[in-house]
């Protein structure tokens, strides 16, 4: 633009940036749905669940990216394969588990398509912790219990010891309110620890859900004190997500046994 | 069932407590979406705003439940109306704005259902910040920034006075991560004044994002200590959500300056 000399940029392709959701398909939004069902190039990673990649076009290019965890402090977010197809002018949706914008590198990458001149556009997802709360009954906040949720994590950039991690848990939750850790099976036990040496009564309403919004999720209900011992002992798979707080004292169950999914239209059966 | 005076209970209808996520119809989620239109029987506050209010099929019973704000202490959460019609045997969608487990008395209002054996089922929505995180281009977490989100609100049960609810507000918000207010334009300047006396540096990035994910979505941009008024310039429409934190200075905006909604089959334009 200065002189002759600065070429055109060569044309690129955009890339979605995609929530998922926390893993049943019927939570997409109506947006992401469109987009992955229309899509030639789709990048996922593993918290990105079969029940959802079922919904790629048969004739789409697929690339697993991996979890990416541990990956040293200066490296991109973005997965090369992903920036190779954007280059060339290629357009690829990048399906992340739960929503970018929540412990899902959104930003990260966000940032790393626009410094290569890289159009994007991030679509919201239903965060892990949202879709646990309305399948386990569970609220994340109640006006007589708790009017804060806080969402945190014990991975910490440069920061792969769980200890300096969990030592660090007071300056990222606060004292009262619900919270919420992602991610937090692998730490239950130190964290759980952590948040009564903070203050936190041992007798706090705890619950892990397992595999939340899936046809196999599973919810462990104990006290602060205890949930790591009752999480051993009922071996859960993941991915699994800690809820913290008077509100899972206030877990709700619909009167009807089995809670069937399906139009209003549905004729409820009579409790 | 304890001698033969009790009757039977009356068949019910159900009762579907749905997320009606930020704003933008488009980010409904499937389930969501096919409850709406099918709907009979529709109840909704004021967060819901008429791009998804249009959605309800024209034949359906359309029942305005007003914000309910500032209701006394013991009033029950759920409206009348929706009872009047469950316990009649009619099926009944409750439409919220945002998430309903998110400050949207889902849980509260299920239980009131579980006491009077009504059937419900909880339909997760995009809450605000989310919608305004991916609309905003302001990841809520960020490896290099921020790896806690809390959302607090002004409003609590029984403490009308923001004095009061904005005294307590160390207590529900930790002095690191990022922070997101909802319903929080009418307090942000107390509220600010709040978070800076506990501990956050007056230069803290913060913003308000207005209308999040609708076509006139307004995005203002201060530091901790100027927020409020730069909003009172900005003369903000509602819904409004504050967002506080490191965050905020990481935003991140597409290089094709009109982000375009569709398939990803569309070509974007070369930068």
């Amino acid at each position: 633009m200065i002189d002759g000399t600065v070429a055109r940029s060569a044309p690129r392709g955009r890339v979605w940036l995609v929530g998922a959701g926390p893993g049943d398909p019927d939570l997409l939004t109506l947006r992401a749905h469109r987009i992955l069902t229309s899509a030639r190039i789709v990048a996922y990673d593993e918290l990105v669940g079969p029940e959802v990649l079922a919904l790629i076009p048969a004739e789409a290019e697929r690339i697993a990216v991996g979890r990416r965890r541990g990956t040293c402090p200066n490296a991109p977010s973005i997965h090369p394969a992903v920036l190779d197809r954007a280059l060339a002018g290629l357009d690829v949706v990048r399906l992340k588990g739960g929503d970018p914008m929540i412990f899902g590198r959104g930003g990260e990458e966000a940032a790393e398509l626009a410094v290569l001149r890289i159009p994007f556009e991030i679509v919201p997802g239903i965060s892990a912790a949202l879709g646990a709360a309305s399948s386990a009954g569970i609220p994340l906040t109640h006006r007589d219990a708790s009017s804060s949720v806080t969402f945190a994590t014990a991975h910490l950039r440069g920061q792969e010891g769980a200890g300096a991690t969990v030592e660090s848990l007071a300056r990222r939750v606060p004292p009262e309110g619900t919270v919420v850790l992602y991610m937090g099976i692998a730490t239950l036990r130190e964290t759980a620890r952590r948040l009564i040496a903070d203050g936190r009564s041992p007798g706090t309403p705890a619950c892990v859900v397992s595999r939340a919004t899936l046809p196999d999720e599973r919810v462990v209900v104990a006290e602060l004190a205890t949930i790591a011992d009752a999480v051993d002992d009922a071996a859960l798979p993941t991915p699994a997500l800690v809820i913290v707080g008077d509100v899972v004292a206030r877990r709700v169950a619909s009167p009807v046994d089995v809670v069937e999914v399906g139009s209003p239209q549905r004729r409820a059966r009579g409790a």
